[in-house]
C-alpha cells in the first residue's frame, strides 16, 4: 500500500535510517535515543492535499526521518535527518547547546538496575537495617535543571521501599536518599539526601522505622468485599459509524488523518468538517510538571514528559474492554530501542464512539411535540505512563463540528518522605511517613489553523457592560462584544470576567448570515499558570507555562512549544524564541498554542492511586456555519436506541407515594 | 405505603389542600398558581433521620403543604400553609409587597389564546398584510421589572409568524409589536413596539416583507439526506446497579432520597456516601436569564424560570430511548391546574447509569502489569421547557464520592426582529430579519451541608508562590496553600489566578492522615457574573447573580436565592436579605449557594435549534477520606465489558502502513 506523506514511520524506514547512520559512523558505538518521521514541508503538503481533495496528479514528496544519538557514550548529542525515500543522509551533526537528549525506557532501566546494585547505594540501604520482607525500588528520573553547569545527561534515582510483591506500591515508602548517576558513563556522581522535616535540612541515613504501605493492588489493598456493580455493555450491532482506511478517518462529517509518533503520541492532520478545512495539524506537543516543594533536591522535579521521554515511546498498550468500551479500533506505535531496532507497541491509540446524553432538544409546549437528537461522540484516546503518573489524552469530536480536548491525570502521586508529626505548607500527608508535594500539570497543545484556507487571523472577544445611556441603555442592562485582533506573535492574557473568548477567524470568508468573518472559538476555563517565579529555571524553560494562549506565524519544524530538546534545558528554545520575531500574524498562516493547566494540591482520595482528575477545553464553531450543521442527524427513537425500563431488568420497585394514582373521594 | 417526610406531595394531599382552601374562601373564585409540599422543620427532621439510620422510634412529623392563589381575579396574592396530616389550614393570608405570583401554563395559554383573537392585535396583524399561508404565534412572557409602579401581574406577548405547520419555527420570524395584558382581568394594557434598527427607535407596523424561516422540524428544514449513524445500544443484562425503594436511592455507596416538586424540579435529601453524611439537601433553586439588548422593551426580558413558573411545572415528560439511554428508572411530578386539581406529569426525572471512560489506572512499567477501573456514573436528570429554551439538569454521581452538577442549555434562542442590513453590537444575526440578543444564564444551586454532622465551616484555599528565600526556596519554585475561613454570611470572591478553591470543612473531624479537618471542595470555573449594572433591576432582583459562591447560616424556609416570590419582583428578598444578618457562620449549620453562569453571545450554529451548551461544576471530597474510597471497585476486564474489535463489526480495514509487521532484510 502506498504510503501517505502523513502516515507514521514504517518498520522499513526505521531500519533504513538506523543502518545509514550506523554505516556513516562505522567504528563508533551509536546509542540512539529517538528516531521517527519528520513532517513534510508544509508548502509541498498543501499542494498535495489540494490535489488529493480536488483532483490532479499527486506530487511525490520524499519522506524524511530524524534521529538523535550519542557516539561512543559521550557528549555531544547528534541529530541526523535522513531521506528514506531515496535512502541517504541529508544532515548529520552534533547539536549545540543541548545538555541531554531524550531518554529511552532502556536508558532509564539500565540506570535503575545499576543503582540497585551500586556499592554506594547498597551502603545506604544497609544503614536502613531493613527487615527481610522489604525490598528496594528505584524510579529513575530526568535530572531537571538548576544551573548552567551541567553539560551531560544525569539521572536522579528516587528510591523507595516495598513489600515483596511485583505490584507493591513503593511510592508509599519513599526513602531519604537519592543517588545521581551520569547516563552515558554510568558513573556515580553523588548521593543526594531528601529533607523530611519542616525545613530544608537533611540527615544521614538512619535505621528504617517500619510503617505500613498504602497499597492499591487487589492482593494487598485490604479490600475484602468488592462493590457489586453490574455490567454496562455498549453494543453496536450494525458496527461503528466511523471508517478508517490506512490513516484516513471519517465520522459524521469529520475527515482527518491520524498518525502515531514517538514524541507526541498521536497527531491529527488535515482536519475537515462537512467539507470545510479547519486544522492542518493538531497535537499535544509538550507538557511539564513542576513541583512546589522548594527544598533541594525537589526543586529539580520538573519533567517535560514529551520532550524528555516521549508520549508515544511511553504509550500504554491498551486492552479491549478495560481502557476503551464498545467497538474499538486500535492504532499502533513504532518506537526504537538504543540500537534503532523497531519495537512495535500495539494498541496505543483506541478509536471508538460513545453516547453522551442529549445533543439538542425542543418541545413545542403548545402540542407537546418534541424533537430530540442524542449526542454521539467520537473519541481518539491515548494513554502514556511516565513513571508514577498516567495521562489519558482524549480528542473528542461531536456532530456539530466541535472538538473537546480532554486530559485525565491518573496513576500514582509522586511522593516525598516526611517524618511523623510533621506537616509542610507545600504538600499533603497521604500516608504514614509519606507526603505528596503540591505540583502543577501544564500541557501545551498546538493547533495549526487552516480555517477555510491558509490565511487566518487570531483575535479575542470580550463582553462588557454598556455605559449608562439614558437613550440607548436607560435601564442599565446592555452589554456588547468587543473584538481585539492579534497583530504580532504573542499571547492573549486571560480575562474571565469579561468572558474573554479566544477565536480564530478567516477575514476573507464572511458568514452570509452574521455578516462577519467565519470563526472558531477556543473556550478554556481561566486557570492559574506556572507558580514558580519568573526568574526560576522552571519558568525560563517553558514559556508556554506562563500564559494560556499563544499565537505564532507558521514555520516548518516549529512543533514543540518549549523547543526541540527539553531534557536538562536551561532556556526555552521554542516559543521563547519564536515570540520575539517582529512580523505580522494577521491574515496569514497562523498557529495557536493553548496551554491546559491543573494546579494540583494532592488529597488523600488520590492515594494510593488517583481517580482521574479532568482538564479540558473546547474548540467549537462560532458562526462558522450559517445554521446548526447537525440538523441532518436523525431524531432519537427507541427502536434505534433500545432503552429499557428499570422495572424490566431489576423488577418492580415500590412506587414513591407521590406517583400514586389513587384518588381520594373528597 | 407510609409516606416519608421527604416524599413528594401526593394526589390526596393536593386535593385536601385545594378543598380546605376553597372551603375557607367559599363564595370566592380561587385561582391557584402553585401548590406543593413544604419541607418539614429541619430540627425535627434531623432527629427523624438519625433514628432512621441508627435506630429508635420514628417521631411522627406532620406533613404540610403551601399554596399561592388569587381570589376573584384580583390582587393581592394569597399564601396558605396547610397541615395535611391533620387536615387543617395553619395560615392563610395575603402576601405583602408581591406584585405577581408564579404563572401556571394555563395562565399563559389563556393569555396566548386571548391575544391571538384580540382586536388590537388583529389590527396590527392586518397592517402586516400577511400571505394566507403565514400564521401568527405568540409566546406569552412574564413581564419583568422596570419600575416600582406595577402592582399586578402583566403578561407581555412576544409575537411571531410561522408557516402553517404545527412545529414551524416561529422564533425565526419575530414581528415588531408586542401586546401587553393584565393577567387577572385580561385587559389589554398597551401595544409595545420593538426596535429593529441599530438604535432604540420603533416604527409603526408595516406590511410584512417575506423572508424564509430557518426551520428545525424534519418536515421543513430542507435536510434531504440524513446522516448515516449506526445504533449504539447500552445494555445492562444483569440489570442496573442502583436500587430505588420509594424515594430512597442507593448506588455504589451513595444513599439519598429524591423527590420532585413544582418549583425546583427534583431535590436530593439526606445524601450520604459510604455511610458518611454529606448534604442535607441539594437542589437547583433559582435561575435568571437577563438579556443584554438595552432597548425597551427588551430590558424587561429577565425570566426567573423557577420562581416565575417552576421547573417541575414545566418539566418534560421524558421518552425512553430519546432523552435517556440504557436502563432507565423514571420519577413523576405532580403539579396542579388553576383549580388545584392534581395533574400527574409522568417520567419527569430519569435515573440511570452510564460509563464515562477510565476511573483510575496505573501500569507498573517494569513488568507491564496494570490495574484499570472504569468510571461508572449515576445520573439523575430532569429537563424543563420554558418557552423557547430547554434546560437539562444532571446530577452526576461517581464512585469516589463526587457529584458533578451539569446543566445543558438547548432548545431555541430567543429572538428579536432586525431590519435587513443592520447589525447591532449586543446581538447576532441568525437569519433573515432575525437577531438573537446576547444574554446570560445564571443558575443558583443550594447545598445544605452536613459534612460528617451539623457543624460545618466554609473556607477557601488559595495557592500562592512562596517568597524568594535563599534558604528555604533557593530556586524560586515553591508554592504553598493559604486558607481563609468565612466567619459571617457573605460571598467568596473569585480568584482563578490563585487557584482559589471553595471548601466546606468540619473542624471537629480531623482526617487522621493529613492531620487537617475533613473537607469537600466546590470546584467551579471562574466566570463572568451578571453584566447588568449594579443599579439595574436585573441585579437588584438577584443577588445570587453577582457572585459565584455564597454562605448563609441555615434557617427553615430559606430555600430560594432570590426569594420566595420572583415574578415582577423589584428587589431580592432572599440572599439580599439573609446576607445582612450579623451572625457567625463558622462551625454551625451552614448553607452554600454556588452560582453557575453562562455568558451567551449566540452563534449561528445555535439556530434554529441549539446544540447543548454545557455548564458544570464539581463537588468532590478533598481529604475527606483517608485514602481512595474506590479501591473496592472491581478491576475492568473484557469478560465483564464485552467490547469488540472494529474489524469484527465493520470488517477488515486497510492497516496503516506503520502497523505493518513486514520487515525488510537490510
Amino acid at each position: 500500500m502506498t504510503l501517505h506523506p502523513f502516515d507514521s514511520i514504517t518498520d522499513a524506514e526505521v531500519r533504513l535510517t538506523g543502518k545509514l547512520i550506523k554505516d556513516h559512523h562505522s567504528g563508533s558505538y551509536v546509542h540512539f535515543t529517538q528516531l521517527d518521521r519528520l513532517d513534510p514541508p508544509k508548502k509541498d503538503m498543501i499542494k498535495y492535499l489540494d490535489i488529493e481533495r480536488y483532483g490532479g496528479d499527486l506530487p511525490s514528496i520524499a519522506r524524511r526521518t530524524y534521529a538523535y544519538y550519542y557516539l561512543d557514550s559521550k557528549m555531544p548529542l547528534y541529530k541526523a535527518i535522513v531521506n528514506v525515500t531515496y535512502g541517504h543522509i541529508i544532515t548529520s551533526s552534533p547539536v549545540s547547546d543541548v545538555n541531554a537528549g531524550p531518554l529511552l525506557p532502556e536508558d532509564l532501566a539500565e540506570i535503575e538496575d545499576l543503582a540497585l546494585k551500586h556499592p554506594k547505594v547498597l551502603a545506604e540501604i544497609a544503614k536502613m537495617k531493613l527487615p527481610s520482607h522489604i525490598k528496594v525500588a528505584i524510579d529513575p528520573w530526568m535530572y531537571g535543571t538548576d544551573s548552567l553547569d551541567v553539560k551531560e545527561p544525569l539521572i536522579q534515582c528516587y528510591t523507595y521501599l516495598k513489600v515483596d510483591h511485583p505490584d507493591a506500591n513503593h511510592y508509599s515508602l519513599p526513602v531519604k536518599f537519592c543517588p545521581v548517576f551520569k547516563l552515558l558513563s554510568k558513573e556515580f556522581v553523588r548521593m543526594d539526601y531528601l529533607p523530611a522535616g519542616f525545613d530544608e535540612k537533611t540527615v544521614a541515613t538512619q535505621p528504617w522505622m517500619e510503617v505500613p504501605a498504602v497499597e492499591y493492588h487487589p492482593d494487598l489493598n485490604g479490600e475484602t468485599v468488592l462493590r457489586d456493580i453490574k455490567p454496562l455493555i455498549v453494543q453496536q450491532p450494525e458496527g461503528a459509524s466511523f471508517t478508517i482506511e490506512g490513516g484516513k478517518i471519517t465520522w459524521q462529517g469529520w475527515e482527518f488523518r491520524a498518525a502515531t509518533n514517538a514524541r507526541e503520541g498521536v497527531v491529527l492532520y488535515d482536519v475537515h468538517f462537512k467539507g470545510r478545512s479547519l486544522f492542518y495539524r493538531i497535537a499535544l506537543n509538550e507538557m511539564t510538571v513542576p513541583y512546589g516543594d522548594p527544598r533541594a533536591p525537589f526543586h529539580r522535579k520538573q519533567a517535560f514528559d514529551l520532550g524528555d521521554c516521549g508520549f508515544g515511546v511511553n504509550a500504554n498498550q491498551l486492552n479491549l474492554g478495560c481502557d476503551c468500551l464498545g467497538v474499538i479500533k486500535y492504532l499502533d506505535t513504532l518506537r526504537i530501542n538504543r540500537d534503532a531496532e523497531p519495537i512495535k507497541l500495539t494498541n496505543t491509540v483506541c478509536i471508538h464512539e460513545q453516547d453522551y446524553g442529549i445533543l439538542f432538544k425542543h418541545v413545542n409546549y403548545r402540542n407537546g411535540n418534541s424533537i430530540v437528537t442524542r449526542r454521539r461522540e467520537f473519541v481518539i484516546q491515548t494513554i502514556a505512563t511516565v513513571g508514577n503518573y498516567e495521562y489519558i489524552v482524549n480528542f473528542v469530536f461531536d456532530q456539530v463540528g466541535a472538538i473537546t480536548v480532554q486530559v485525565r491525570a491518573t496513576g500514582i502521586l509522586s511522593t516525598m518522605p516526611i517524618d511523623q508529626g510533621v506537616q509542610v505548607p507545600w504538600g499533603t500527608n497521604i500516608g504514614p511517613g509519606v507526603m505528596a508535594a503540591y505540583h502543577q500539570h501544564l500541557l501545551s497543545f498546538r493547533f495549526d489553523t487552516r480555517l477555510d484556507g491558509d490565511k487566518n487571523t487570531v483575535c479575542y472577544d470580550d463582553y462588557v457592560p454598556m455605559d449608562e445611556d439614558p437613550v440607548l441603555n436607560p435601564y442599565n442592562v446592555g452589554y456588547v462584544g468587543k473584538r481585539t485582533i492579534i497583530e504580532k506573535p504573542g499571547y492573549i492574557e486571560q480575562s474571565p470576567f469579561t468572558n474573554r473568548t479566544y477565536k480564530v477567524i478567516n477575514e476573507n470568508v464572511i458568514n452570509k448570515v452574521t455578516g462577519k468573518p467565519v470563526a472558531y472559538k477556543f473556550e478554556m476555563p481561566a486557570k492559574q499558570m506556572m507558580l514558580a517565579q519568573k526568574n526560576s529555571f522552571n519558568t525560563k524553560r517553558a514559556t508556554f507555562s506562563q500564559k494560556q494562549f499563544f499565537v505564532t506565524k507558521y514555520r516548518d519544524d516549529e512543533l514543540y512549544a518549549a523547543g526541540e530538546f527539553t531534557n536538562q534545558s536551561t532556556s526555552d528554545t521554542g516559543l521563547g524564541v519564536w515570540l520575539k520575531r517582529d512580523e505580522s500574524v494577521r491574515n496569514t498562516d497562523t498557529v495557536v498554542w493553548p496551554t491546559l493547566v491543573l494546579t494540583h494540591p494532592p488529597v488523600t482520595e488520590q492515594f494510593p492511586v488517583m481517580p482521574s482528575d479532568f482538564m479540558q477545553f473546547l474548540v467549537s464553531p462560532a458562526s462558522f456555519f450559517e445554521r446548526n450543521p447537525a440538523l441532518d442527524v436523525p431524531l432519537a427513537n427507541n427502536n434505534f436506541n433500545k432503552s429499557k425500563y428499570y422495572e424490566e431488568t431489576n423488577g418492580p420497585s415500590a412506587n414513591p407515594a407521590s406517583a400514586s394514582c389513587c384518588k381520594t373521594t373528597l
